[in-house]
């Protein structure tokens, strides 16, 4: 019995956009070379380069784990660490990945809405030459952040101006990086300016299954292919992973889904805000609310409705809209939400 | 411009077999949780119980690779060693992986024809109690094998019963074990009988990018989600993964795409034996054909074909058929042989 | 040229107590079998045991990031994670090793002094059985603690009995165990007591260079030697190490001199809290002293007496006194620090 | 009881030379800074220079595994491998320790005397530039090898000009660089030219417990000293291990203790070549002899002399002389040979 139910869970749970699944489909002729020397691949890499500048350098790689632990081992070595937002995916949702296959550590900062500032990174700089303290080595921030925030071109720009007044390399979790540039307004290799190496999400976006790491600095490149293949990130039917971005990049169906989840997030955050009982605590750039709701109304609204809680303690919520999700999924939930309240 | 010819370079070349598109397509249908929570996850799990035998475990996975770093990782610890073939893929194809993830090494053990014996584990095995020396403690198979021969059940219980007896455990990298069994006219399960978990491919059986880790003894799986999270091999939409489980396993579709690409082997095999100048040096058990060809011979028929040198030095080639190859490609090709090699 | 005055930085600038040197020397007769299978090393096993519990199973390392690393791995998988102070040698003195040789993540907990107690435990158990999220494995407490405290029997068996509670290993930093088991007056075992493995220090009490795995519960310790030699932390010439353990645990030399050192701290300790402008910050319970200084008397300070500053947003320091340290040492200093305060 | 004789089973298990437990002792004299920041460290490091080449930077390590593993770490990442012969300290004494630290692979090549030639490593070259391959980075050899023979300078010289045609790093474990440096009649920089670093062993050359990595290239020393502690060979009281490279270094100690040995060596090469029934297998070219005795001879002659079997198979056995080694040990040890075999 299948659920026909759109929740907001996450954009994890929503399928694929038909026209990936087309893409998909089409690219399903004869046989093409395993492991990427294939032309979907080709086109899919050209793609980068137009949306993130000529000299991107992009590999495709199965999740966002995988492009996130191969990324970091292309930049430092096993005795530096990784300064980050306590609540950075890589930090408390990879199961330690990042640690282990750099040998390296993450250092986890606080922030109030998941985004680094140059104050935060100067504040976890710690035993630089002391050598039996880890070195810092990179900065990664998160666009959009893990708290639904978008970092503005000047924020983004002084987090690495700061970064590169210490020698550090920037590392951009852009798994949800086309909702920040569909908010900001800007291309996506505007949204994740002056990082190194992204790690850009397909899936959330309205693929099936596709992430790429995209080298900014070709430079630091060198060696990758072997990271990704000894990382067990390199597909063999690639074509088909590639065709997806293929499907996003070619037209402007990124920025559509990417529009489109955004704006039902901005129509959840105001209905709910409305809601007497329910307290929005970041503001919703993207396609992300959290919410603080009445603890006792959190179990029965989710045996209606998918959802995370974010914070046992606070009773923070998060919802998430997806390509997918419609205004009757908006309406329907805040009406959920409104007679569970009023109890 | 799409190749729209198939070549025998590998089964990974070819493409998707049209009734797992399909469902992959059907699962495209409203949310599910992700991460395998969903029903489409339960239901390929069941199956594998099916084929497996009812107490196995299944855990789905990206690719081959990512299937035998983690089973390896359930299996052994850092200063213990695994037996395998020299010629196995996790000793030669893997850029190394299986030896990082595990933290171990491999002995890789010369065999005439890919297949271990109870002589060949025997001797390799060294230094046992010796703190200086890593430890025994895994012996891996491939069924069928990197030479696309078969073990006879009589040949792995034989295999199976010597590591016993020494207390290792038993991986079996079945990335082609579809092949194996059809080959021998038995179940997947019988087909491995005795391993203690197993790497299951289907991409090469028809798939698009769906692997799976076995576990026959299910007490191995103690903490595996952890292992395969860490190991960024967990995958956040899965059921598109599941579902073309489901389309394997569910009917016989499995066992027709392997019938049919050993049968376009044994076609090829067959072919080219009666050619002069072709010397076939394994027995094609599987989808696989082994031959050597005058050194002079082979770029010319590779502008036409494509294939790959599996020895430079002795100028043996490998052929491997697909779930797709047709006669008129085994044909063709027999044909392009005989042309190529009349000179 | 030689410096021949004693400051207070560290019990590591201090030199070998006679009699382990001359124990050393006694050791250097004739041949001895290499890696520990030697007399002395077997003697020295046998006073651990007398020292630990009859079931104690001691290995010999090179020091204390080596003791430390390899007794977690003995402890933890990968994906686990251990709970320590924030301020634990081990997670923030040793460049990572930890982190690195397990794979697994240090979840440090910030203390007031240096203790875990079991409201901090709990409060760093996170994400259970979620696979996303590292699992909790190992709580790792250091007696005497980096903040120079003293776990009371009391306080140490609450944190046992939490961790035990959910199903916990736990380790044991005992770099300085001699000098909390000197301020409790207890034996050494009694010190740790509850704990399954022991980092035991032997060169901080007096010793040139001798660290000891112990384990308590000796199930655990399967498989360590080869998690030893793998480590790199197995000496050939063992009988020297072994030698030294013999002379300060043969007779009462580990006890005199952790009591000595934790007099002289206290001595310290008192004549410091009497000068006017220095604010003592934790009790001395051992070997180590913390004291507040106005900023600005800190360098000159240091200019004369060799110590560390601990804290340099704070202008706390830390003195350490030694086995060698003496009465007019500590005169010495504290005229010194008078003479730099009055300014 | 100790005992008194003298064996050959290793120079591991020979004492320490009196005049270097003579500067340990005196190396005892009040406070030092830890780490290595003391002036037997720096005297160390400059005798290093005087002996290696003025650029040579040194690093201070407890053992010979943690001296490879680290130099390893330097020169490699991890989807790298290194050429090594199969005889290999590395490769089969070490527990896997280097394939762990370095996350790469050793390649062994099998050698009929333990030395890598051009023709040995051309032939282990293999997947340049495949990405499912690991690639050829380092080439590891040792002087004098684990069959007791030097590298020529002729024969070192042709090592390393194959490998840096093909850019690889050189790596030599130096354990016996002194035996080699003896034998020459050379430097112990001369022993090893053309190496980029070099594990320099002091424990087999008389010293108590002493290591170093020696980088001849100091480019490659970049980040090193993080790489010693994160891998837990960084020493505290690192001026006791200092002060016995001093007493090796600063006069002709090593050479002394190194030419003894070997002459001793020697010596019993001449005496048990002329016993009917033993064959010495290789040129006795250091301190170690090979021979194949008949089989039954071997157990009744270990329960008098320590000494090890080499290879069970073929009954060659191993012997070593030391520093301490007598020619009576020799006299004594050649009439039991005789003995034995005389039934």
């Amino acid at each position: 019995m299948v659920s026909e139910r759109r929740g907001f869970a996450s954009d994890n749970a929503a399928g694929v956009h038909p026209d990936v699944l087309e893409a998909v489909t089409a690219a399903n002729v004869g046989h093409a070379h395993a492991y990427g020397d294939d032309e979907w691949t080709r086109r899919a890499e050209e793609l980068f380069r137009r949306h993130f500048g000529p000299s991107a350098e992009t590999f495709i790689v199965f999740n966002g784990t995988g492009a996130n632990v191969t990324a970091l081992q292309a930049l430092m070595r096993t005795y530096e660490y990784v300064i980050c937002p306590e609540t950075a995916h890589i930090n408390v949702d990879e199961c330690g990945a990042p640690d282990r296959f750099t040998g390296g550590k993450l250092h986890g900062v606080a922030t109030p809405d998941g985004k680094l500032t140059p104050a935060l990174i100067e504040g976890a700089i710690a035993g630089v030459g002391f050598e039996h303290h880890v070195q810092p080595r990179v900065v990664s921030v998160t666009q959009s952040t893990e708290y639904g925030t978008v970092y503005t071109p000047a924020e983004l720009a002084a987090v690495v101006e700061t970064a590169r007044a210490h020698g550090f390399k920037i590392h951009l979790d852009g798994a949800r990086l086309a909702n920040a540039a569909a908010a900001l307004g800007c291309s996506l290799g505007e949204a994740c300016a002056g990082a190194d190496v992204v790690s850009f999400g397909g899936t959330k976006n309205g693929a099936m299954l596709a992430e790429a790491v995209v080298f900014l600095d070709p430079a630091l490149a060198d060696g990758f292919r072997y990271i990704r293949k000894q990382s067990a990130q390199l597909s063999s039917k690639m074509r088909f992973c590639s065709a997806q971005f293929v499907a996003l990049l070619e037209g402007d169906l990124w920025l559509r889904n990417a529009e489109h989840a955004n704006r039902m997030a901005a129509l959840l955050a105001e209905r709910a805000a409305s809601i007497p009982g329910v307290r929005i605590t970041q503001p919703t750039d993207a396609n992300e609310v959290f919410a603080v709701l009445p603890p006792e109304a959190i179990e029965p609204l989710q045996r209606e409705f998918d959802f995370y809680v974010w914070d046992e303690r606070t009773g923070e919520v998060r919802w998430v809209a997806s390509w997918d999700t419609t205004e009757e999924d908006v309406a329907r939930f805040a009406v959920g939400i409104e007679r569970v309240l009023r109890g």
